[in-house]
């Protein structure tokens, strides 16, 4: 049999997961998931200061280990017939590299040095630096964030340079320039890391490092040196072009192939997110909204570029020509909290048990409590008089990022348990949402399909059913469990020129949907009432917060 | 040894306290606790509807049982030398009486009709006909709310009078007259219950039944027959004149001293409500604010009536010439859950406890886990940028009484936990107490001391020292733990001629103070931005709620 297979390499958080596909079919032939043992420990990390660092060691092990984990039962002859395989990250995950491109991190003298390590996405300590990105941005002659939403991150790119520039004189002596994790994860396969050659990708460069055509690449070197003088000269050792997942960065090395038992005939595609190649590998479409629902939600949207990329949507986390597919607009946005505002409230509970009653109460609880709430809270009636809570646990990321915003519950009376807080909590993770909806619609982008992937979509059908009555939309779940390494194998299949575009290698390789949540009409129009209770609880709560400086100014 | 004995025999609502003291010294020389056998059964009530009813037949069988077990290791000689007994009970809280003066309940055609007994101070099922009272008044010639801080209460004397005329013919039908709970039980120890004699209660006649000497007595007819034909003709079958609780109403029936081996010299005092009693237990003393604080509040609050009695002061529950002590100005006020609100928060904590952990599980967490949470909250710091809470889970009775309000918890973040917002509501609770003693400082009625008396004052350190600081005034607690028998026993003390007056008896008899809360002028200054915080939330919330008509026109 001369089958085709192509692998798609999902670096995740936590870990790193492979997946063998049969290219013409989509049929899984291996799979195989590497957790980062560095990271596992806590090394490098400092939650009390939102330090989160991961070695480049734990990405390289994880590589080899989950693609040939990925191909150990296959049959042998197999490894003979994989043509392309592509990568998608975390990010924005920069982190500083030498003339060669070799992470800092990999040299001895900087083996334990944080600053030398990819800042990973959740790392918050350039939240200074990201607020002077976004004074400097609103009063320059082009505002750099119009195409971001308005709002620049302590999250992305520049903001962690610009930190790690300022508090490390080591690393500014040695930083020839900065990669993104899927850009150099990539060129790693290739051989060639070299920075100024790599292929960089469209994805992470449009959503995360101001790239955009208008600007012709980068922001200015004016800017960023008016910004500080530290980044003088940086813009040029960084890219001007960048390149849409759908086309090769370059093919196998000879090391990788040999590492891999592979042909160094492989084609290895350019790099690109998580949750935009999770979107392909969902089967995206023009005007679908796909949304990565787990701890947080990562949502996108993909649109015509001659339909939609005139205009500038404000309040989002990005509008990116070809970061999700070539020749269509890829928009960002996301809740900062999804499933953690039910963990948070999970840990309330759990936390004076463990406390009083011990570990094994409160493992018991922890276990069992989110799904005994949602079992219970799923027979309640849905009325106008219910408690309205806010979903900003973790601050706001769409619309209208705002970090310091904090998360509230009203309504209560001697009557409200656990299971009517928990009901109301989940109903404001859905309002949470149809902000977002709202926001793209009030911008001229309809939104004519709802497909979910990630945990809370898979296995919480209380909430799926919750946000579909609240955005009085149908909500299709995706099938497969590991859409991301899905989408970035239907990437490979097209960059090594399976199928001759996305549409195609979805049409052969998607694994459609298993569940379909359709909103019930009379909760929709209860849901309608408490919505706008909602966004009135949320205006009186956001007037009150005290904004960043440059924050308030803007918006 | 010739000494001098008074009984106070205190109702409250699940038992009845009877104290034996001596006269001079303050001394105690016996007390019993009787709890009401019916009540304890759940008998005549239904929470579902708020229908809370008492029986007076577990009243009679507690009066009895109380004094005789007060009486019980007293040496023989002491019944003999005890001169005055003076009772005090909750209120709001009538029942209809026939042309004797006997409760409906104790004829055998009304033993078991609920319409036929005491209507509790907390029974709720008059909020239609408290809100038509509203409505009347506030558009009568004379506002016959404005003594009452301009709203009426569905807990109060007319409001259950009508409901309970229009709900229950027999009762319509027989009943002659009502009675407030003390006057009726004063009565009975007199041995005159005649509803057109006895000597009714200043103290309740005024906070709860519209009585004033500016309206030479009750509501005139025609505004009663206006709110109901029903009313035709009741006010001259009620009272005229009231008087103050430091006045005898008679002397002991035979029938009584025997039934409690007292001689019928004894001087049965006018009986007055627990709170009142209590603030003269707790020695009260003019601008003295007394509270006590248990499930809610009541407080207290003294005045000489020259220099406070021309005003009118909005939005507390009343303004009594006389209702605490003669020639003094007695002002009530108070929160609708206190204790309660920490109730509630450990209630929905053991809740998923019990369900998912069984019965022993939840009831030791529910027996630690507020002193747990105390311990834990008195440990953390006060910042600005604490969680906020609005204290209103049961309502709110002042300032300006609102019972469709509803608590709220703002500021939450994925690090609050349970001790964070257990600390946020037990400055809630605080805050609603500033409110109220901002109230009575904004209508020109100063504060110069706070006294506390209830199981929370008692027990809850950490409760009392936040009160303390948010309060900014230092707190004393008295040192009886029953202090409202204790100032009945002052009242009877005086009605029977032992002490020339209340401050005298108080003097005499009054047992001290056992703690004292001095506020920590850090936390003052912290705690001054959070009370903005929480009134900005209350306000905003307020606005959220609808309210009934009739308030919304006139506040």
């Amino acid at each position: 049999m001369n089958h085709t297979y192509v692998i798609g390499v999902d670096f995740g958080t936590d870990s790193v997961r492979a997946l063998l596909v049969n290219a013409r079919t989509g049929e899984t032939a291996g799979t195989h998931v590497h957790e980062y043992s560095r990271w596992k420990q806590g090394r490098y990390c400092n939650p009390a200061t939102s330090q989160f660092r991961q070695h480049p060691l734990d990405y390289l092990e994880g590589l080899e280990a989950s693609i040939n984990g990925a191909l150990a039962n296959a049959p042998a002859e197999v490894r003979q017939q994989v043509v392309g395989i592509s990568i998608d990250t975390t990010g924005s995950t920069p982190g500083p590299v030498d003339e060669t491109g070799m992470p800092l991190a990999l040299r001895p003298d900087f083996a334990e040095n944080p600053n030398g390590m990819f800042i990973l996405w959740k790392d918050h300590t350039a939240n200074a630096e990201a607020e002077e990105i976004n004074d400097l941005a609103h009063h320059w002659d082009t505002d750099y964030t119009k195409y971001v939403g308005g709002i620049y991150s302590s999250e992305w790119f520049w903001a962690k340079i610009l930190r790690t520039l300022r508090v490390d004189a080591a690393v500014r002596q040695h930083a020839f320039s900065w990669v993104e994790h899927c850009d150099w994860m990539s060129a790693v396969l290739t051989g060639n890391t070299n920075p100024l050659t790599l292929r960089r990708s469209r994805c992470a460069a449009g959503h995360k490092a101001l790239w955009h055509s208008e600007f012709e690449g980068l922001p200015s070197d004016e800017f960023l040196t008016r910004l500080d003088p530290l980044l003088d000269g940086l813009r040029d050792r960084l890219f001007t072009d960048t390149y849409t997942a759908d086309l090769p960065m370059g093919k196998l090395s000879a090391e990788w192939a040999e590492k891999l038992g592979l042909p160094t005939s492989v084609v290895v595609g350019v790099g690109a997110f998580d949750a935009h190649m999770g979107a392909v590998g969902a089967e995206i479409e023009p005007y679908a909204f796909v949304r990565i629902i787990g701890t947080s939600t990562c949502d996108i949207l993909m649109a015509p570029n001659e339909e939609i990329g005139h205009r500038l949507i404000r309040g989002i986390c990005g509008q990116v020509d070809g970061s999700v597919a070539p020749g269509m607009l890829g928009l960002e946005a996301g809740q900062s909290a999804f499933g953690d505002v039910y963990a948070w409230f999970a840990r309330l509970i759990t936390g004076p048990v463990r406390e009083l009653l011990g570990d094994e109460a409160a493992d018991t609880m922890a276990r069992q409590l989110i799904p005994h709430l949602s079992q219970q809270a799923a027979q309640l009636p849905v009325t106008e008089n219910d408690p309205i809570a806010l979903d900003w646990i973790n601050g706001r990321r769409t619309p209208d990022a705002n970090h310091t915003l904090k998360a509230a519950l009203a309504g209560l009376s001697l009557g409200t348990d656990a299971v009517t807080v928990f009901k109301a909590l989940v109903e404001a993770t859905a309002f949470g949402s149809r902000s977002i909806v709202e926001r793209f619609v009030q911008e001229g982008v309809p939104i004519r399909k709802v497909i979910a992937i990630g945990g809370v979509a898979k296995k919480s059908p209380f909430v799926m059913q919750t946000l579909a009555d609240v955005l009085n939309k149908p909500i299709q779940v995706a099938q497969s469990d590991q859409a991301c390494a899905l989408g970035a194998a239907m990437f490979a299949a097209v960059a090594a020129g399976v199928h001759p575009s996305l549409e195609a290698a979805q049409q052969a390789m998607g694994s459609g949907f298993d569940a379909e949540y359709i909103p019930n009409p009379e909760q929709v129009a209860v849901y309608e009432k408490l919505y706008q209770k909602y966004r009135r609880l949320g205006a009186f709560i956001e007037k009150e917060t005290v904004r960043p400086h440059s924050l308030a100014e803007t918006l």
